[in-house]
């Protein structure tokens, strides 16, 4: 049995989006085993309004709700009955469970995982990995995305490494291309880190280390892989997100402006139906927090059932690809010389 | 009578586009007079086929052109003689000439303007300030996108102030609503330097600084002027356009993917006209070069001679909104204490 416990807690749809996403992973799994936390008596109700698979879900009583307002650090001492902290408590602590998906404060999740959990052998700091869709079908990963704003060089190559192996563990990317984010895509291009960090990845071994991307190739389908301070992480993967968003709305709008336009939308409306899947992140999932001596995954604070569905079934694939001891085989072979 | 000079052999659709830009621009400010740069055999007979205001253009011949493959250095060196170093010489050597527009090398642009030209009186550096359309109609520009990988956050500071300057002088915007690009809004996110930053822009007089945004806030109408290091403005910019292309490119196969889908397109060719138009940077002109000592725009290189226009339209607007004294002006009230 795999063990996954679910902050069912935290994100804007808790705790049906989190029940509901739990049970339909359960089904895509006959060796899947969910713990839930929460409010033991909101969370029975729900499941007695439910039909799942009885002796596979098991719930744990917690008291408190860790919110956005909540400082990381306070949280994680002041809320220890939290939906959130006693998941980490137990994930910890439990040898039996594999990992755990929350979609609550995303730096209570971390500090709680840094502090309570800890890293893998030779990580010098864990990394968020959201992916993206690309315009081929697939999808492209981004390491980091935001857990670290201040990064060396050695921590860009750590991320290329622990996201290459992401990539192929839950994707199944076979030798995935990675990519450095820079302004240019000459190798001599950025800052000081990014040259630096270029040099680095062209050396590591086990590594497909493709050659610097800029940003506007990001969903080309050319990369499976791109790695980046958690500042430009974030600003690359909120960008795409935002313009897609703001894009979509727009089209709607007009759409809306006259009718002419209307009754051509009728023809149109599988497509736009499509469009709308594509962009739509609840489908992928959320971050993968990579380097943590255990899987944590961050779902989306918006997160619907389906996207936690996805954040199990990435929880699942990190476990039972046994995405912890490859990274430390892997980053064991480099010294981290300037940690 | 306001002198511009035009180089005219950098840019993709050089020169023609260059010359029609500059011909399209002579027709919209009459007290406007343009000088074209390159190869007089080929700028003469591409006159000669036009009609144009011929008391207001005239033709400086330079045999070389520089090209992507030039380094900066060495093009400001060793290609003297070139439309562009030609146009730059010029610029800093007679003082009737206001201002360059260049669809030519960036790198060369950007060394031979820093190192030929010089910067306004208390200047740090030069930064480039490019404008996106917003959804609500209007334009928010980004200081710096490019200019500078590496800064400090007096320089923040000052991209504020001479991109708030700018956006006023040349789009009309009262009062520009300043915004610090950050992983999060709240004061105490991002790095050391967006911390420092944060606080400066606080105490900057004359500014009308509304906090951090997040990248995915960007089109959204709610800022004038976004601020940040010319690393992540590089990504922040190049997403944005990145996933607009290759989002309009997917809606294009979409539709030709199925008859139905087709026929509904017939009654919305209008919208998507207007679309794409919204989101074509030809509309919106160039990056401007802002703290150079005298005005320099750069062109896309895939400028048309639209966007020529445009690109001249703003160095026209930049020199009679004596947008240099001003900016001078203001920066004089500040010491660059981290410099």
């Amino acid at each position: 049995m795999i063990k996954i416990i679910v902050d069912c807690f935290g994100g804007d749809h808790s705790p049906e989006a989190n029940i509901d996403g739990a049970i339909a992973a359960l089904r895509n799994f006959d060796d899947l085993y969910i713990i839930l936390t929460g409010d033991e008596q909101t969370l029975k109700a729900a499941l007695a309004e439910r039909e799942y698979p009885a002796g596979r879900i098991e719930i744990v009583h917690a008291s408190q709700v860790i919110d956005c307002n909540d400082r990381p650090t306070d949280a994680i001492r002041l809320k220890r009955d939290s939906s959130m902290m006693k998941a980490i408590m137990m994930l910890r602590d439990d040898d039996s469970i594999a990992g755990l998906v929350s979609a609550g404060s995303t730096g209570a999740l971390v500090t709680g995982a840094l502090v309570r959990v800890g890293r893998l052998a030779g990580v010098i700091r864990p990394a968020f990995c959201p992916v993206l869709p690309t315009m081929d079908g697939g999808v492209v990963g981004i390491c980091d995305s935001g857990a670290n704003v201040e990064v060396k060089p050695d921590m860009l190559r750590q991320f290329a490494v622990m996201g290459s192996i992401y990539m192929e563990t839950v994707y199944g990317v076979k030798s995935p291309r990675v990519a450095l984010l820079n302004v240019g895509v000459e190798a001599e291009k950025g800052d000081t880190l990014r040259q630096e960090a270029y040099k680095l990845l062209q050396e590591t071994e086990n590594l497909n280390f493709v050659g610097n991307m800029e940003s506007r190739d990001l969903l080309s389908g050319k990369y499976d892989l791109v790695v980046c301070d958690g500042f430009s992480g974030n600003v690359l993967v909120k960008t795409t997100e935002g313009t897609a968003l703001e894009l979509l709305k727009k089209l709607k709008n007009s759409i809306f402006s006259r009718t002419i336009y209307k009754i051509g939308a009728l023809f149109m409306k599988k497509m736009f139906a499509d469009m709308k899947a594509f962009m739509d992140y609840q489908n992928y999932g959320g971050s993968v927090l990579i380097g943590t001596s255990k899987v944590v995954v961050k779902g989306h604070g918006s997160s619907k059932a389906k996207a936690i569905e996805k954040c199990i079934e990435q929880a699942y694939r990190m476990e039972t690809g046994a995405i912890g001891p490859r990274i430390e085989t892997e980053l064991a072979k480099y010294s981290h010389y300037d940690v």
